[in-house]
């Protein structure tokens, strides 16, 4: 066996034990490792630094995702006690009924396994991964970025040691032994053994999943959303969600990165939101026939419309109504999460029908698109593949169900 | 473009127009199709006796699986009334709530898209798999087995013929252009124009669909299935329910292969078992231990532990208890459908919540593992995976939801 096979035959083995563990047994594990987060703070410091220390060549957005320090390791501990106080939902009853005869269904959720994250540099993901898998009954195997190894791998102990303390199995969190991308090709053999891969990051890294693996797929691609603002739309509105959506955190998937204006409003609306983007810092793209409303504006080209910029820019477009808004939407977006501005009511429920997105809005900025605004509690990520999970995968989607049926010697007739 | 790519993209078309027609609509095209399967059961009966000449060499079990006659097409037409009997799950609300902001969320049925459908040689399954995706608002691809492909045919152009009849595109329901079973490979790379696949076959299907595709699959692997007769069973339930399990009809994928017997009633209980499944006509294959109880028993081997016979044909093992059982299910079963016999709760309870296959049972037949036994009306199979469908696959398992936001306004604060 190598190092992953032995690797993901723990994770089952663990599984086993983690799948019946009873709610305090869990919680108790979590607040442990909470604690020990904030004993060891340097520790994770020290890594931490190591890790910044050997990338000097990465971007000040890319520094910023991956540099710790004593408030944000704070945040991460907190946020462990925050899935250790949400309910369980191993073993909770979704329906149950009887038929005829008397047998008498449940539908009980039960975890789904041993689930493979493989995730991006920030530090925190580490330790909400293996927060959400373990509260939700599952064993988990975790990818970080090569950026962020080392700071992983000290949250990873002390998890570890959490685990160990309030007799859980360690395999229930274990990461993979170094950040060589030739074990994520090994993760991605691991089919008798994980049952589950969550890949977060962009197309290549789930192209190369789901080419490679034949473990099915929670996939979390990039977030191309939009807002259309419909002829209908009221301007204060329209700009005070295109304001949010854009520009209240660029770097999150739920953040707008196309503007869709109707061009029955164009004349009246499309100036105002510009003006609105440019003086709050943002960089504007628009077609060649809107270039002279303001000197600042830039050209956008086709390759815009699937950009996901996570940044300070906004490509914008002027469309035909809110068909051909539903079209763009369906031909470049990602299928996560698509607004629009409307007082129209039919117009509204036009677009919420057609636009195939995880999320779809209206009168809403898309920066809702997190699962703690669903009220769900922490999410590992917004799925936006069409099984299983759609959206915010929190606690919940990272379970699967079991009828169980109960008789009195009944055999089936016919 | 290949055929086999532009039956993807047609598919695609026609499941844009198919996701917002009415239920009226599509029923209205069910029951029409079920009059043209009526009013041309002479072509469907020429249909199926060319592919009964064509395949001479059928053993008796697959001959009567292949062969049509006029009742068994009533029972197809029937069947597809049935289903538009059955209420619509696109549209409906699954939840909603709302949030401390004003925030209105309502999570909501849609369907998966396009479906690709492989499946085996019985006839009913073109109408069933056509007229439940058609119902739950996906087009469909199907794929039926060589043996059966101008039976399936003859029903997919009525079905066709019923869909331009009543408006909806003809593309809804696409069958491959021919059994070729390099089409198949074709079907598993169209991953921009089919959504899911499922396949309905043994192991070497579902591994071949899951190497060849990046498509997400609702696999439906093959039920070897057990029950456990526990020291704590009385005598008669147990005869009866085993019997019920393995001989009822052995030929369903919810039929019992293995019998477990635990060894502290093995002295009462085993011979009674055997004797009743030996009078019932049925092969029994025990250890080396038992064989001395009746000379027509016959000896079974490790490969008997993992075969699916759907024959009269059951493997009975000697178990240490409760725990040897579930060892031996999870080891040797395909996490379809297992059932234990026992009086004593406790010991019910810790199998149904250790073995984790899509449905369990307590005293009471395997042979329950169909979605009409549950009241969910039709299905078109069981999955045995773990993401999104689980057990019967019926008209709800075949849509996915979105969660729709409706705000005034909203911004997201922080």
């Amino acid at each position: 066996m190598t190092p992953m096979q032995r690797i993901g035959r723990a994770a089952r083995k663990a599984s086993h034990f983690l799948k019946t563990a009873s709610t305090e047994q869990k919680n108790k594990a979590l607040f442990e490792a909470a604690r020990l987060l904030r004993d060891n703070a340097k520790t994770i410091l020290i890594a931490n630094a190591h890790d910044l220390a050997a990338h000097p060549d990465l971007t000040a957005a890319q520094l910023d995702r991956l540099t710790l320090d004593a408030p944000r390791i704070e945040a991460i501990a907190n946020s462990l006690e925050t899935v250790a106080a949400l309910p369980d939902p191993v073993g909770t009853t979704i329906t149950e009924w009887r038929v005829a005869n008397g047998l008498h269904f449940t539908r009980v959720r039960v975890p789904l396994g041993v689930i493979g994250v493989i995730y991006e540099s920030r530090p925190n993901v580490t330790a909400d991964a293996a927060t959400l898998c373990l509260k939700s009954g599952n064993a988990c195997i975790l990818r970080p970025g090569s950026e962020s190894f080392a700071t992983a791998q000290a949250i990873a102990v002390l998890i570890t040691q959490a685990l160990h303390r309030t007799d859980l199995p360690e395999a229930c969190v274990q990461l993979v032994p170094s950040p060589d991308r030739a074990l994520v090709g090994e993760l991605l053999q691991l089919e008798d053994d994980v049952d589950v891969i969550i890949p977060r990051g962009g197309k290549s890294l789930i192209a190369r999943v789901k080419a490679e693996s034949r473990i099915p797929v929670l996939a979390h691609l990039d977030g191309n959303n939009h807002v259309y603002v419909d002829r209908d739309a009221d301007l204060a509105m329209a700009c005070h969600i295109v304001l949010n959506a854009k520009m209240r955190r660029t770097g999150i998937c739920g953040a707008t990165e196309t503007l869709l204006v109707d061009h029955a409003c164009a004349a009246t609306h499309l100036a105002a939101l510009i003006t609105a983007l440019l003086e709050a810092g943002c960089e504007v793209r628009v077609e060649h026939d809107s270039l002279a409303l303001d000197p600042r504006l830039k050209l956008a080209t086709e390759s815009d419309w699937s950009t996901e910029y996570l940044e300070a820019i906004i490509a914008v477009k002027i469309v035909g109504g809110v068909d051909e808004a539903i079209t763009h939407i369906e031909h470049y977006g990602s299928h996560h999460t698509d607004a629009i501005v409307t007082d129209n009511e039919q117009t509204a429920r036009r677009f919420l029908a057609q636009v195939d997105s995880a999320i779809v809005l209206h009168n809403a900025s898309t920066q809702f698109a997190d699962g703690s605004e669903f009220g769900m509690g922490a999410e590992i990520g917004i799925a936006t593949g069409r099984l299983h999970a759609r959206g915010p995968v929190g606690l919940e989607q990272l379970t699967t169900f079991k009828y169980i049926a109960r008789g009195n010697g009944h055999a089936r007739a016919g």
